[in-house]
């Protein structure tokens, strides 16, 4: 149960790169890294209008010489100061992500990153070595990762309540952009731009999200091929997808199915992950994140209830509030961010034991969503025909 | 509103091949042609055991002299009576059907058919033939069709409430064959024979069920070419399946998925439709069969309930009973049964602007399922791939 | 299982008073009684002006001699046939019931009343009297509880799995009559005028529905006292309520609440019975009767479904198709009617013990719950005080 | 939309007296009040032992010098600072609540309590009139309260959509005291012990909630008489109740049901508010917060999402997230908290206008509990009777 204490002695020092104004995604950063004085924010290059930013971070409270005019600036002048930032986090277009990582790795941080982490396999590859040099981790955010539930389910499913894993399905379809709702609103314009977001817009966008989710749950499990078709229904997005249906392979025999979607009329998030074994199933959805459907064949289904003593020990121990009451998205983050200090802390440290066992989205994640979306759209490419998973 | 007035002047004369003993889908067949005095039961060759099959038919109340040892005997009989019987239901297992039907129409019967009809689609052009040159219907058993909310959501598409269709989501995907459930239980031994069921176990008994339930909503689009991934997760089923996906390309652009399981451990029957238009979707879940999801873009989502003044006429036709109460199964059925009822009085009465109009599940639907059948064995043998839907 | 075999080697003879044309309670009654051949329906008075009912039962293909033009004319010829009807269900407006009861019982007949039976305690007993001097039945139609989930809750709570009862929530409240839509729909209109009602509105009309269930459910608890508080939100309506809360003490020191409500507007009919004991609860809602929820304190909430294995056999022993289909109103009025004739043959034959384990609404059910109007109608009055149940 | 920027130019000073520790309530507190810098924690009495609660401030990072040993010396050295607290939180068992409040207001602290604020009417009124002396206020933690649907509700009925009110049904039912579990657990037992929480258990630590929920959805309705029936179903209990039902009658002739339980078995809050109107009815679950129910009679249920566009102005004001997200207990304290800095800053400006349109539970509604629970114990303890609301 988590009170309040810090987690770590200290709180880690640090800066944000992009997040600024009115960004929900900035803000669900600060929210997380903030609470419970996990970290202190101390700097920051929020904007890419430098003014901008600096009245932004002055607002937050930054000393006014820490509001930096752009992410080389910031990771220089703090890399001067004794009292200089630790980590740092990037909320900062797609395409921009790849660059600040190497640099702010380069310059000694510790790295939270939104996904996607860059746009290659090759540069992941990359960041993976950098990070091994620099011996900084790379944090990345699949927020409803942090959520008790999903590690609930993690252990569940390690502990054979399910039997052997057969099905994965996943989901991450919204409706919010049935229409070309980009055409007026310059929120959404980037995301459907292959400038700024590469190769793909839900599957990069969406998609991952379940798959980390399921990736989270069923980590024995892995991907030998897929095959993915690719839909533009709103035709300026073309080439990049609105809504995508991906098939895959895994190495035990099992099979995953994953929609993802932005053109799904009506419908909220959606975000769902189920996982059938040869005895049960687990099923979790985003919406309604406090409880777990168990449904052991043969017998009535289970809704297990987030904060209840009956779930596991690493399912309780991220609790901020009893059964019954509801966590939410900010929570599953502030586990997160709790996740990423232990693990700068530790590496730091240079724990290896308890890295060993110790669980986060790490850059190993993040590369294996690039992978991912970049296999999906070579087979989307060649006709939606399957492909080696490499 | 239905209240039990016969939907003729008179109560068809009907009879039964198979559906005997503790067979539920014979109990249904009955269930639904007797309600309301639709068909009246004159005679039946309800088992392989000829003598059982004479027990059980005068236990409901057959005649003794028209409850025949075998199919053959039962239409030629009664087709030398001046009151023998003017249709039969074929409740069968799936490799007698093609043959049961072809008599049947031979003897000048109309026929309703458990689906599928047969087992490839020259078999079924010869029933389409057949039944036109007969002038007789063949009305297909799938239940769900009956419901009236099926109805509603077909009419609130024609009508454009969803705007041109992009997406449709199919899902029948059960647990109760997890296990090899097949080895003690002769009832489901057949299901997973190929020499019974032909060369699909879930595709043809499970996926033809939504898939006629999304065709019968969005009648106007047409399967250009599909993909079908299918495994043998309990081994013995092998070369049988016994979950699949499908992937589907409509002429008009649009996309289809299809996740059909005997294997979904711990899912009651999961049968799912979701369609979703430009605008709005529409969903529908056979374990609440009575409220149907309307979801439009940037409004809240809309349940509506069967049996309210706010449906379209056409979805209160079939009412036995107001809104807030419980239709199920049975109803679904008996609607079909009323429908069949009324094709077959307008068939033999030559009345082609009634039938020109009328919906019910008819020899082109069955014939559509066994198709499409054959392309997702085709496309699942080919390793996956893409088909033409031919 | 029930497979269409009817539950008695005969039909019984059966007549209707009321319930003929666009009736949805008569079409009910008829739909129940004649599924699986459990009655016959030969002769009846179905409308209060003679010829429609004889044109009405003559389209149901009852003989023309056998439509009667009153209740009085039914009973006496039908006595003087050798083949006349066993059987009468009454589904005339509420201030009709006793005296069509009272005639019924004295021309021999077994009773299928609506409820309730009579407007007052001192009618019941006389009712109660009559029925055993004559050796036939009463069977009361509420209808929902031949739901077979009700009779699995009442084995559940028999078997001590939810430890002694403390409280019963029940509820039946919905929005139909929010507005005074009587002055336009003369099939609500009777419902509101105590010349037909007698001295209640909801209280008889929606109360005593759930109050049965729990009855069932928990058949040892007695009323000890009750308060009960109505009002008339649509003035008109006056005195009769369209609205109540009722209160009541068990004699096991349990307590129960009952809200039953016309004007709970957007609902549609919110039946719902929660029983919790000091170990677990149960729970039941009309709207989804397949499902009964099982709530163990400290376990995760089960989901149990009708048709299933798990069930005890009592609740199996009705199905009619397995689990995960949707049984719905028409099957718990079936199962009622089931019951009902296996009662009157078992009355008729004198088989005691057979009736000593059996279970159907019978004429103590109704009278409990006009014993239970009277007592609410009295607390009411009285300004809505406790009163001792009586 | 709160993204993070203090909404005050300065953080407020603020202390706590109790919640150190593992204190669940303690924790939620401080997560609430020191969310995006709204408040800072720099003092505290955080322990009844002295020295332990020093060492919790220290591990909060709170300056030794200022964990003081008691609330009187809290308050006391506070006062005599500079940069002293400006505002103080009370944690503690709910004997102690008035006699703190007192003094935190005399010290001219802004005081932010749990409730009951204290245990008598008459204590409520000094609690009032201390507060408009000291022009300090006293914000009330009706936790829920702060969610954007609860005033999304409160503006729908404003606007009219439900028409006159006629019925608000209440309920905060649990079961996690099914059992004696406080014969076990400390932190269960101080809760059903008349001498810390005064002459009601559930009434006042369960049913002022939801109560104030309604009174904040319906604020123009006020009670004329209730009745309240309460039991103590685990006899050590009493006189403590651990159920309890309560009727009211408001001054518009609208009815109210309250059901609050801590021996619910196998639920888990169950805290639910449903406004019935004579259009429309709305209903919210605290289990599912981020809908609400509205149904209008005779059109499809709505269920309105937290964060959507179609809201009211004042129920997106303060998401921090966007629709489709979970937001739970923690962001619905950390809106009260920000109401509550809000409120207190234009106390000490003396902004009339700005506090006259301004909503937060105040003195008012903390009194509004105090008092309907002494008329409740009134009712119950006078035999369940009707008394006057006073």
């Amino acid at each position: 149960m988590i009170n309040g204490i810090k987690p770590l002695e200290r709180s880690l020092r640090w800066g944000m790169v992009g997040g600024g104004g009115t960004s929900q995604i900035g803000y669900i950063h600060r929210s997380a890294a903030l609470r419970d004085g996990t970290f202190s924010l101390l700097a920051g290059a929020f904007d890419i209008d430098a003014q901008r930013g600096r009245l932004f971070g002055q607002s937050l409270g930054i000393a006014a010489e820490r509001c930096y005019p752009d992410y080389a600036t910031l990771f220089r002048e703090e890399a001067a100061r004794v009292d200089g930032i630790e980590a740092v986090s990037i909320a900062t277009p797609n395409n921009t992500h790849f660059a600040i990582c190497q640099a702010a790795l380069a310059a000694g941080l510790h790295v939270v990153c939104e996904k996607p982490l860059c746009f290659t396999v090759e540069e992941a590859q990359a960041l993976v070595e950098l990070s091994q040099k620099q011996h900084k981790i790379i944090g990345v955010t699949y927020g409803y990762a942090g959520h008790q539930l999903i590690l609930q389910a993690r252990q569940m499913i390690a502990d054979g309540l399910l039997g052997e894993i057969r099905i994965i399905n996943m989901q991450f379809a919204h409706g919010f952009h049935a229409a070309a709702v980009e055409l007026d609103n310059p929120s959404t314009r980037w995301r459907v731009d292959p400038r700024f977001v590469g190769p793909s817009y839900v599957l990069g966008d969406l998609a991952t999200h379940p798959l980390f989710l399921a990736e989270t749950m069923v980590p024995q499990l892995k991907v030998k091929r897929l095959m993915c078709s690719r839909q533009s229904f709103v035709k300026t997005r073309a080439p990049l997808e609105d809504n995508a249906y991906v098939l895959m392979e895994y190495d035990n025999g099992a099979v995953g199915s994953l929609w993802c979607s932005a053109v799904n009329s009506g419908s909220m998030h959606g975000q769902k992950v189920r996982v059938v074994g040869e005895k049960a199933s687990l099923e979790w959805w985003d919406e309604q994140p406090n409880q777990l459907r168990f449904e052991v064949q043969g017998e009535p289904v289970r809704i297990l209830e987030r904060g209840m003593p009956y779930l596991d020990p690493i399912a309780l121990a991220d609790d901020r509030i009893g059964g019954g009451h509801s966590e939410g998205l900010f929570e599953a983050w502030s586990n997160l961010y709790r996740r990423f200090a232990l693990a700068m802390d530790a590496t730091d440290r240079r724990d290896r034991n308890f890295l060993a066992d110790f669980w986060y989205p790490d850059v190993a994640a993040g590369t294996m969503g690039v992978r991912w979306v970049e296999n999906c759209v070579r087979s989307a490419d060649a006709g939606a025909s399957w492909v080696e998973f490499r």
